[in-house]
Parts: structure tokens; C-alpha cells; sequence
């Protein structure tokens, strides 16, 4: 098993885990963890496939489906004992962030050769599962957090192909994407990390504008 | 007509109708009605297709959304009328749910051989188009209830394919898969049925957490 | 450059500029702002293509990924200075669906041949993007506002696609098709044009139904 398969198998872990996580804090039955946990565990994988063209990647392989509902099961019979399931959800969701800026960059890397296309769907493979899963389970949406996130999946997947570009080893570079996108994300959960800001206005109520 | 193509037509017309039905009750214009019947009546099944990586049904096929349109219409002229638009959509969707369970395993289960994917795309054709509508229309979504809803199109899916396993005749398994999912989503609405749950304590507000 | 390719990237470059400036009104970093840039720059057209079955245009093309991010970057630097944002937002989304209610009809038309496919992707690939800008940034979305906004879309694929089918010159059916659509859409910004509607009662809470 190779590094890119190892992060692609803890993403789904890690991120099935944060959907299952999110359906215990819904207080959703088994049947809803099964829901939330496949959907932002192979989301942002399928949607990458999409876009790049090639066969979704679990179609042709029942284990990731397999692995999403495994975790589901699990988190149902022990989230009841986790103290704080929103911060485990958040760290979670960090390792997950930091396995899939790597894994999407390499495969939009692999197929079209072109790094700005490598970035976007490193992004978009990092950010799509967490956003799905806010979105379905009303949970604040991580976008509109003044914390770093997307960010941390771009450093991540910049690095990564920055890394392929200049002829690293395979290992180097998957391992210095993970590490920029992790540091960044775990810097913003543990010290609040955020960008200086404009300070602009915030936007006014559409009925409140003359 | 066999019975998959006579499936596949009734969920289009029920969950346009259920789109039509959310329409009236944001109080949208004819286009509103058009849009949200087309969204809810091909959007599970565009889904579906896009993942098992063959052509959009609807692409090829001018009749499906030629029945979103007449559906959106006469609902437009009907549904004032009508005492509870929202118990007639709930119905309504159980139907196209449970038509959608067996029509979407079907087709994945003829495209990729795999029960697996088949009980995934079953799930997923069953259950998107309604999470579309509910999102775009700002109705609460029903995957939060406490009902039962994902399981009846699991249900579904799983009868479909495990008759299909088994051997038995097309018509069969079909109606076997369809009368799974109609019972366990019409008893959950006549009957509140509903998973016994951990009880597991609600989310805590993000911003209450220490 | 044809005018197909001009209002191409027309189309990107305002909806980009929309997305910026919703980030704007969220008082988001500037990844936040490259993020609903490029979701809103490109998700229709990401959307269309693969309803089409043909390859996601900007994956080919890097242009229009760094269109949406030298966007994003000058809007974060003025936005501040603009005095009202959302005004703004909306014009340039008139504009942007307009440019793609023809783009999404042409491009509809010449890969299936069929009027009603490309109709549809006219309507999808104006409004898609715009649908995601708002859920991702917790806008109140233009769909279910009274004024007409679907239909100025359906009003330019449709001019676009008959004008296109009696054989207007492409220039003709392109031009006919846009000024369809922003007359529209700009009469309903300008005048609060509305569709008489059929006054049907709000829809009730549904724990209000008995």
C-alpha cells in the first residue's frame, strides 16, 4: 500500500467519523450516522472524480462504502462517551482536510498535468465532504468562521504539487502537503489562527438597503 | 412498457409534484413551479447517473422534463385547492421514494454488477432529489426528523437487490422492493414510527463550548 | 475571439466579481474570497458540462481559474470603498445571467441538437452558480424572492435557442438572447417586476399541521 493509498483510506476514515459525529449531535438514528458518515465520507472524492472525468472512485471498490459504514456503527454504539464531540469532529476534520488536499492534488495532478488544476481539486476534495455534511446536518458552516480552513487545504495542496514539480519522492511530497495543511489547520483550531482582515462592513439586510 | 420504465416515470411525475406542492408554499411564481418540479423530479436521478458515469437520462430523453413542466402546471392551477399541501408532499414522496429505491439500485446494480453500489444508488436516487427540494425551498429538512427516512429507501434497495440475487423475476423484485420501501416510509408517516435511539445529548451551540 | 467565447468569459468574470463581493459582505479572509469566486465563477458552467457528458471547461483551460482569483484579489482591495455591495452583486449577476442563459443554451444545443435540452442548460448554467454563492454564504436566495429572476434565464436560452432554430445569424440569436435575458431580469432589479401570482396561502409550519 502506498502513501497516496494510506491517505486516501484515513481520509474517508477520519471524515465518515466527522459525519457520524455530526449525526450523534442531530441525535439521528443508526440509519442517519450511515447517511452522514458515506456522505462526507466519499463526497468530496466523488465530486473530484467528477470534475477530473475518470470512474468514481468507489463504484469500482466496495471498501471505502464498506468503511463509512463501519465507522458509522461504531461512533453509534461510543459517541455517547466523548465528552466533547464537536472538537473531536474539528481535529478530525483537520486530519481529513490535510489526507485530501494531498490526495486530490495528486490525482488532478496524475490526470491533467496541470498544477493550477492539481490546487483546485486538492481544495475542492478537501473542503466538499465538510461542507456537504454542514449543509445537510445544520451545522454552522466551517466557510463563514473567521478561523483559517480553506487555506489550510490550499497550503496543503501548493505543497504538495510544488513538491511533485521540483522532483521530490512521491513519500516527500505527500508528506510535506499533509504536514502544511495540518500545522495550518491545527494553528487555527488551537490558537485561533485567522488572517488579518479588511475589516470591511459586514453586509447590511437586504430589506434594510435604500 | 416494463415495470422499471413505468417506476421511473411515476417517481419523476410524484417528486415533481412534491416540488410543485413546495413551490405553493413559498408562495413562488410559475417559473418557481417549473424550476423546483424539474430540480425534485430529474435531480436524483442526474445524480445517479453522473456517479455510475453514464449519460443523463434526461439528456437524451425529452419526455421527462416535458412531464416536470405539465406536473408544475397543473399544480400551479390546483393546489389552492387542496387543505394540506404539506401532508399530500409528504405522501407524495413516499411514492416517488419508494419507486426511486428500486429504479436507482436497478440500474447500478445493471451497470456495475455490484449490490454494494447498487444499495448506494438506490439510496441516493430515493433520497436527493427530495434533499434538493427541501434545501432550495428552505422547507426543514426531513433527514433531521426523528421519522424514519433514509431506511424505507434502504429498505427498497435492499429488497430489490437482494430479490435480484436471489433470482427472482424482474416484476417481483421490483414490486417486492417498492411495497418495502412504501410500507416502512408509510408506517413511519401514519404511525410516527421511529428507531429506538441512544438518546445521545443533544450539540451543544458551538460558541458554548469551553 | 467569437461572441460565445466573449460572453464566456464575461459571464465568469461577473459572477467571480459576485462571489467576491458576497465574501466581502461576510467579512471573509481573502482565501474565503478566492473560494466564492471561483465556486460562483464556475459552478454553473461545471455543472452544465457534466450533464453534458463533456469534459468540465476550465479543467482544460487554466484561464478561467486565474480570471476567478485575479478577481477575487481586486475585489478584496476595493470592495471597501463600493457603497453598497449587494446592489452591485445584483447587477453584475444580471449581467452574468444573462451571458449564461445563452453560453449554457448554445453549448446545450450544439452537443444534443434537442431545443428543450438546451433550454435546460441554459436555465441551470445561469442560475446554478448564483444558487451556490448564496447557500454557501448564507444569503437569502434569489429563488425564493417574489421578483422574476429563473425566468430572465429561460427568457434568454429561449430567445437564444429559437432564434438559433429559424437560423439567425450566431452573432443575432447570441445578442437577441442576452439583451432577452438583462431586460428581464433589469426590469425586475429596476421595477420590482413580478408575476401576478395566484396569492396561494403561505405553507404552514409543519408542526402547525394538525
Amino acid at each position: 500500500m502506498n502513501a497516496i493509498t494510506l491517505l486516501d483510506y484515513a481520509g474517508v476514515t477520519v471524515f465518515a467519523a466527522t459525519g457520524a459525529l455530526a449525526a450523534s449531535r442531530k441525535q439521528l438514528d443508526i440509519i442517519g450516522y450511515l447517511f452522514l458518515a458515506s456522505v462526507t465520507g466519499i463526497g468530496g472524492g466523488t465530486f473530484r472524480d467528477l470534475i477530473l472525468g475518470v470512474p468514481v472512485f468507489w463504484v469500482g471498490n466496495r471498501v471505502y462504502v464498506l468503511i463509512c459504514a463501519l465507522v458509522a456503527v461504531l461512533v453509534f454504539f461510543t459517541a455517547y462517551r466523548i465528552e466533547s464531540r464537536y472538537k473531536l469532529l474539528l481535529w478530525l476534520d483537520a486530519v481529513g482536510l490535510a489526507a485530501f488536499s494531498v490526495m486530490g492534488a495528486a490525482k488532478g495532478l496524475a490526470i491533467t498535468g496541470s498544477p493550477v488544476v492539481a490546487i483546485v481539486t486538492g481544495v475542492l476534495t478537501a473542503t466538499f465532504g465538510g461542507i456537504l455534511r454542514d449543509l445537510l446536518a445544520g451545522e454552522p458552516s466551517v466557510l463563514l468562521k473567521p478561523e483559517i480552513y480553506v487555506s489550510a487545504a490550499l497550503a496543503g495542496a501548493a505543497v504538495f504539487t510544488l513538491g511533485a514539480l521540483v522532483g521530490l519522492p512521491p513519500y516527500a511530497a505527500d508528506l510535506a502537503g499533509f504536514v502544511a495543511a495540518f500545522a495550518v489547520r491545527g494553528g487555527a483550531l488551537r490558537f485561533g489562527w485567522a488572517f488579518p482582515s479588511y475589516k470591511s462592513r459586514p453586509g447590511r439586510k437586504p430589506e434594510d438597503i435604500p
